[in-house]
């Protein structure tokens, strides 16, 4: 089984983090692009995925999967023991809401902020900086918010950890790029943030 | 059980016609609210979801779930009989792909593309048109991809039915508000679209 990707790029990050956990990353063979020179964007590549995202998994049937929290899913339908999606119906749906949460108006604005402000890939996608300042707006209002719900909660989605601890640690770290980072006011942050570094699956 | 919603949102459209398709449209209290006057970013809806978004999920026990497709989570897991989301490991990952290919670069796009081009909800959020056109175009091409992948295949994500064919469909439907409509030159949409229209759920 192959997963092409490109190692620093947060999307590869979480699910690598994932596999991690499940104790599957030796499973798998990485295929490193460089997004910047556009190895995601051939016709070769848009054959394995459209939408010219990375990563994509490939299976030794030939299926194709992309999205990361697609990916994800297959290896926890797989092995369900060590759930990292939920255990009840009712974890499943707090682990799905928070794992969103943290990727729609999370990851995807620090991504949108980035790409907006910076330009990085103006060579394949129309830049409007006047959206990605309102990006980067809303990453600092959602670092506030996840700083109130880690004073009641000792992980993201409650008292296990979750994908969703892999989707806000990715993205704390992601958003450095657009200058959002985590400080001295921010102890329930700090405290997770410490928390989640130490497991082995960090340096995935 | 209650549904905070509100009916004509698409967001909530594909929650009730998972809930039909589950055959618990009639568990489920539905509280209707008016996005346009407010009523979803009050102080006391915010302690619901912070995020001000609807749908949300009230159970009986005073448990708030958040986000459609978490909610859709909670009733795939409480009743895993007429799978929604996959059943094998294989099945799960390519229906999430496609549910989030059908999301992100389709049903969002044409959110923030209405949101961006029209001002609707001015009153909360900056509107930046040139956004909102860039936004408009990505519809346009999506809708263009789906139109070949429909040639392949049954429903979206394969030979059954699933959450990825709702997500799409209701979307569809939603493309309306820029300016976007499936056409004659789209045979499989049509042909798909049809099908969809045509089950029990449809009028959810």
């Amino acid at each position: 089984m192959k997963v092409y990707e490109q190692k620093i790029a947060p999307n590869a990050r979480r699910v690598r983090i994932f596999l991690a956990e499940k104790g599957v990353l030796d499973q798998v063979e990485f295929v490193q692009l460089d997004l910047k020179a556009g190895d995601n964007i051939t016709r070769e590549f848009k054959q394995k995925n459209f939408l010219g995202k990375i990563p994509v998994m490939e299976l030794d049937d030939g299926t194709e999967i992309s999205e990361s929290v697609a990916i994800c899913r297959y290896f926890e339908a797989l092995y369900p023991e060590h759930p990292l999606m939920g255990r009840t119906p009712k974890a499943q749906a707090n682990v799905e809401m928070w794992q969103r949460r943290c990727e729609i108006y999370f990851m995807n604005m620090i991504g949108m902020g980035f790409q907006h402000t910076s330009g990085f890939f103006a060579d394949r996608m129309t830049p409007v900086k006047e959206w990605g300042a309102l990006c980067v707006e809303e990453v600092s209002k959602f670092l506030k918010e996840l700083e109130k719900h880690l004073s009641v909660t000792e992980f993201i989605a409650g008292d296990e950890f979750s994908i969703a601890d892999i989707t806000a640690f990715v993205s704390i770290d992601f958003a450095k790029v657009v200058g959002v980072r985590r400080d001295d006011t921010m102890p329930n942050i700090n405290r997770w943030y410490a928390q989640i570094n130490e497991r082995d699956s960090a340096k995935a």
